[in-house]
């Protein structure tokens, strides 16, 4: 038997991943691509020619291991989250990671994992049940409402019922755009026995508060996650990072894995932050261009959920996958994410937006509204 | 209670992770750094300007989510193996990630895990245990013999007793210097009832052939994992990497973070590959440094074990940690690896390892030996 001879099927595979296949978005060649809420912005010139020299400026040190506390980004995100919320935070409140689902898993690592239960209110981001999955945690989904709104009080409830070990609230939730309220963390996070991720991954986009604003209200409790992948139009660099109080971040420390995040990524995540400014003007564009696309959606007669993202869930369609064939077939990349009757499409350019609405159009006197 | 406040002992972390103190060698600013095994010698400039260069080239992407599949750069790392030993790999029978540590998780994360075992010849590489307990795979350590060579009867007869999920080896042993041989291997495998890694970061200074050449034998039971931190100089980059049948490889995509390579260190990786047959010229010279190095030790005395890597392993010390400080109050920082009587130094450059030996030979006339 030959390396190209033997099958999944001959493997050892642990038996809980048997039959499963691997996550992600088809990644298709299409020229509007909406389908990841990736920022459709480049970054500008001179961020690139920044990472770049950043990155020459380090090159020559490719030979020695990072800095393992990446102690210089860690300053610089708390000076981020300084400016844009009222916290007081430092290096020692921040920590970072390849992506912010890598920082998940280390959250599941230290305080979920086997014995132990996370709770997901859902529709939401379908990572959370993988990396559930992938540190053996057992995963609790409660329904949010028909309106894909958290039932605030129907979520405490479950808290009190199932006692989880780590409470996921996506806010902005992905894939449905609506925003958890601070009275509505504050309710959850005085039922939670433990810990409380505030999944923030769209926050910049949002018109409500960080739930940043809880930590010092709840510092045994709140991890706040965040992401360099929408706002800061970063995706490809893989920054992951969280705030909560310094002993969290330690625990964190317990389960990363040493030299986690390459010279490269910091000094590129750091020349990022440092045009920060510039590239977070486009989320005020984006911003715009969200309503211009819900506004126009609606009259053309879909049902649009209210969004405080940069995309977009709408529907109401008979067969989805077939509207996003549709979709495809005339250029346009959108998001099957698997609700029954909707689809999400990613805010683009006004350009993209334009393409897609074109779509939206055919797709609206097509045969299968 | 502000977020300042609150320890560690106020979080619910999980019981198994109480008390343990985070991984890794003390990072202190000293001149001469021997404490790690990185390459001492810099990248050529050539390979830090075509590093800046790819990382600019695709930089203008950054907006956009990596290759989830790194597909380019696996090839890339096929060729290399299939350049330095008799195989035929493809893209198919190569995976990578952020550092061989994330590599080896994943492997746990597939076939380990809770309810499974895994089993080392110990003393050896420290991050196995721990990424056992990450994945909260059984741990079970087997001793090598009193002079640190595996004893290949004993280890067949703990596989048989024990029946471990995965069983490692590593060769070149870190952090005692010998080899395997293909034979010795062989042996490990066909006795193994399921995962064998040979975990080879060091192969490139061994003068045993590599255990890739064994995939054909054993395609659904042998991975060998690899690193560019090492000989290719890259220990900054974060890449490491592995060999195995394509439906390992599958098995693995099932449990890695989407989009865990980012678009700079697949571009970053790409080009230090582009640049490898320079950067590997370091290998001899390495090579001939610690052969220089182990008979200058032995000459003054000191117990050295036979190495095939980038390190020595010496002693005998009444106070081995004692002796660690004395190395560094002379200026040169090596590791206390925690094994009794013995400390490891990584084989710098000729002028760091004649400050290496000066020290030594204060250490040698002095009162700790």
């Amino acid at each position: 038997m030959s390396t190209d001879e033997v099958t999944l099927d001959d493997l050892p595979l642990r038996e809980d991943l048997r039959g499963r296949t691997p996550y992600g978005a088809p990644q298709l060649d299409v020229a509007v691509r909406l389908n990841t809420n990736e920022n459709p912005y480049p970054p500008p010139v001179e961020l690139s020619a920044d990472v770049a020299a950043a990155v020459e400026r380090t090159a020559g040190q490719l030979h020695r291991y990072p800095d393992r506390d990446a102690t210089a980004l860690r300053e610089q995100l708390a000076g981020y989250l300084n400016a844009v919320t009222s916290s007081a935070l430092t290096a020692g409140h921040v920590w970072a990671a390849n992506g912010s689902n890598e920082v998940l898993q280390q959250v599941l690592q230290a305080f979920g994992g086997p014995g132990r239960s996370a709770l997901g209110f859902v529709p939401s981001y379908s990572m959370h049940p993988i990396i559930a999955a992938g540190t053996r945690t057992e995963w609790h989904a409660e329904q949010r409402r028909a309106d894909f709104s958290l039932d605030i009080d129907a979520a405490v409830a479950a808290v009190l019922r199932l006692r989880p070990d780590v409470v996921f609230v996506t806010s902005p939730n992905n894939p449905t755009g609506g925003s958890a309220s601070l009275a509505e963390l504050r309710a959850l996070l005085d039922a939670a026995p433990a810990i409380v991720v505030v999944d923030e991954a769209y926050a910049e986009f949002s018109e409500q508060p960080s739930s940043i604003e809880l930590l010092d209200e709840y510092p045994g409790k709140l991890i706040v996650s965040r992401t360099m992948s929408k706002a800061f139009a970063f995706a490809g660099g893989r920054l992951g990072y969280l705030a909560a109080a310094p002993a969290m971040v330690d625990a964190l420390q317990l389960v990363r894995l040493p030299y986690h995040l390459s010279v490269l990524t910091q000094a590129a995540a750091r020349a990022a932050l440092e045009h920060g400014q510039r590239t977070l003007a486009s989320v005020a564009t984006i911003v715009g261009e969200r309503k211009r696309v819900s506004a126009t959606l609606a009259e053309m007669g879909f049902h649009v959920v209210p969004s405080d993202a940069n995309f977009v869930l709408f529907g109401q369609f008979a067969d989805a996958h077939r509207v996003w064939t549709s979709y495809l077939d005339n250029g346009v990349l959108i998001r099957d994410v698997g609700i029954d009757g909707y689809l999400r499409v990613t805010i683009g350019t006004p350009e993209e937006n334009d393409a897609f609405l074109a779509a939206s159009k055919e797709v609206a006197s097509g045969p299968d509204r």
